[in-house]
């Protein structure tokens, strides 16, 4: 038993490191998604309150967020979502793994609709960039109405 | 007395109130260079272990986190950082306040190191690559070490 006993102690600190390196790998996908949606979520709601007329509206400042909302969209979120990170703590539904291939369609709405956003801002036309930054709105209460807990 | 108190409560609320939205105001900053900070992190983090041989060198993984940490080097991530967030509970050191203009610099320098690890991850050399990481990595340290609590 004995034996047995200093036998297993290497095994189960091997199993305990690889655990600790899993829930690091899984701390830093969701860091980092969280990263990349904190990026998002100041961008849009920094337009979203020109729009709203919360604050005043400034072509240029927008057209800045537009870019950065755009540039953020392209950055490659989809790797902060490894399956083993499902039953983590953050608001991501299982859902997005349950049905991946609609998560991944979410994402490139965002960045469609984000990058004409970015090219209508570019132009300073105020109604259209209302309109589109509309429509790119709508792709992130699509994601979040079926993937945020 | 009981007039100026009457005349005192709407003052007290607009004062409460606009104080209230500029907290709300240093919360988003803080929360959107944070998670700019975090797409950084995770990008460099994920190169440097490839580069310290924690993980396997993959020449197609490395240049989209190269790409990724570029693009995320262009985003105006000075804008997270206004002055009246000097005092907030974050890493951010006041130094950043007190000499902006190294501060701006300290991001250049990332924005140029990281665009070239881009350039050079894009060609696929493993050793180039990982000498430009090298410079990459030494302007993250280079702003940490005068910039980050």
């Amino acid at each position: 038993m004995s034996k047995l006993r200093f036998a297993l102690v290497p095994l189960v600190f091997a199993v305990a490191s690889s655990c600790a390196q899993a829930d690091d790998a899984v701390e830093k996908a969701v860091d980092y998604r969280q990263g990349v949606m904190n990026v998002y979520a100041y961008n849009a709601t920094s337009m979203g309150d020109m729009v709203k007329g919360k604050t005043k509206f400034d072509a240029a400042a927008f057209a800045r967020y537009a870019k950065d909302l755009a540039a953020a969209a392209q950055l490659d979120v989809l790797a902060g979502f490894p399956e083993d990170s499902i039953n983590d703590d953050s608001d991501a539904s299982d859902t997005i793994w349950l049905d991946w291939v609609k998560f991944q369609d979410k994402h490139k709405a965002l960045q469609e609709q984000s990058a004409k956003l970015a090219d209508v801002a570019s132009e300073g036309d105020e109604s259209a960039m209302k309109e589109q930054f509309g429509k790119t709105a709508k792709t992130c209460k699509g994601c979040h109405d079926d993937f945020r807990n």
